[in-house]
């Protein structure tokens, strides 16, 4: 097994992970840039899922789709795989193409065994566990192409990790997002007031798209988020999400755009 | 090489194309599937990238972000890989989702050599080729979910294909867009129509995001939707797409779901 979309596509084979091996090989964290653990497919995102976010976004008026009412129906877009970075990957602000950088600190699930027209009460078996993702936004571009995608897109928008945690190692009923930008708390709400809870997500998103092993999907951000106050990253802002059992998930904006240099992303297209 | 992405990767080693052997095996249409020329990513599509289709769809109500004005910039979203098949395949009209299957025959742009920050006066040495798209939507879950995403990607809902056509034998300034449903035109607009052109996507796209080869573009289609006059897909119905250069896309709707079942869709993640 070569990644971590291989061993979750595999899990069964694992005895749950219980056959994995440790490395043999022990790596200093200093020595070694940390990668998201799942890059290679757009990552699933939700739109509007905290009451008191959604509630301060429509002030914005970034977003014209939505009317003053909370979702009727879950809001999908996805983040393209080449945005995806790890823990401790610069954010790039891109100042060529946006002036409104933003954080959203986010609970991210990551599917385990695919499947299609999963109802509600199967969903978690179908969760292989969780991770944290920072949708990070850029508010203008958000706005000024109506659909969310390249908002969402910008390479280094993604920060993904630190860790993927099995599910048996979480207690998805205690969990708060905790963002801090500079050290100072901005967003702290717990995952339970999600609006639409992981199982609804689950079957939502199945009832006509067959989601895969490896899947992400970001749950949604809380109130707080920078687009509110029109405070926008700067070069040195260090911004972190910490969720409990996920660990902390830092990075450091960059002014810049990383020159469009991104880690390779392929398929791998042996059965096609 | 062992599919199309390898060889649009790989282009400049087969001096463009000249190198490729032909298959030594030929095989009968009848006998085989057809498969989708690229299928393993996402699908990059445009909204509203004709006039009179943007008007058309106002009248829909279908989409609240838009004012009835023409975008001022590019409307970016996606398509899922698992949504992909190829010319012959079952579109499927899952009746437990939507009652509302709509077509859209679209150009597709297929991306050589990837990039980043692409001006306008080079896109097209980033253009390795194109192909037909049928950017078929569930058009009551294109307005549900407001972002367009899930109303974009039911599984069998992005036909692609028959062919992958290199640029060298295409004349993108002598192609209309020929859709018929039943033998009956429905549309029928040159490209050369488009509000946003094939420079301007790739310059929009690849300011912020890094393009890669075998990236696709559905460039969006014109007047004569379903939606306008209220009549969408039922079992039976046959809907061809036919561009000049690139053949005729052609699949039949059929009743249900499919039961989930998609072509694999990994990726390869050697590198990462």
């Amino acid at each position: 097994m070569t990644s971590l979309f291989d061993v979750i596509e595999r899990w069964d084979e694992t005895d749950n992970g219980a056959t994995l091996k440790e490395a043999e090989e022990v790596l200093n964290l200093g020595d070694v840039e940390v990668l998201a653990p799942l890059r290679g497919r757009d990552v699933l995102a939700v739109g509007y899922n905290y009451k008191d976010h959604h509630a301060e976004f429509q002030n914005t008026g970034i977003d014209k789709s939505m009317s003053g009412d909370l979702p009727e129906y879950p809001v999908i877009f996805t983040k393209r795989a080449t945005s995806i970075v790890g823990h401790g990957h610069p954010i790039y602000t891109h100042p060529k193409v946006t002036s409104k950088v933003d954080y959203e600190g986010e609970l991210g699930i990551i599917i385990g065994k695919g499947g299609f027209r999963i109802l509600k009460e199967h969903a978690w078996d179908h969760v292989w566990g969780a991770t944290i993702i920072n949708d990070v936004t850029a508010r203008d571009r958000q706005g000024m192409h109506k659909q969310f995608y390249i908002g969402k897109s910008l390479n280094s928008h993604c920060p993904m990790g630190p860790y993927a945690v099995h599910k048996s190692n979480l207690d998805f009923n205690n969990m708060s997002i905790l963002t801090q930008l500079n050290g100072q708390t901005v967003q702290s709400q717990p995952t339970t007031d999600l609006l639409f809870d992981i199982p609804t997500l689950v079957e939502t998103l199945s009832m006509g798209i067959t989601l895969q092993p490896g899947d992400v999907i970001a749950t949604g951000t809380p109130v707080g988020v920078g687009a509110s106050t029109g405070r926008f990253f700067k070069g040195g802002d260090v911004i972190s999400v910490s969720i409990e059992g996920l660990g902390t998930l830092e990075n450091t904006v960059e002014d810049g755009d990383g020159a469009g240099k991104v880690s390779q992303v392929r398929e791998h297209r042996s059965e096609v």
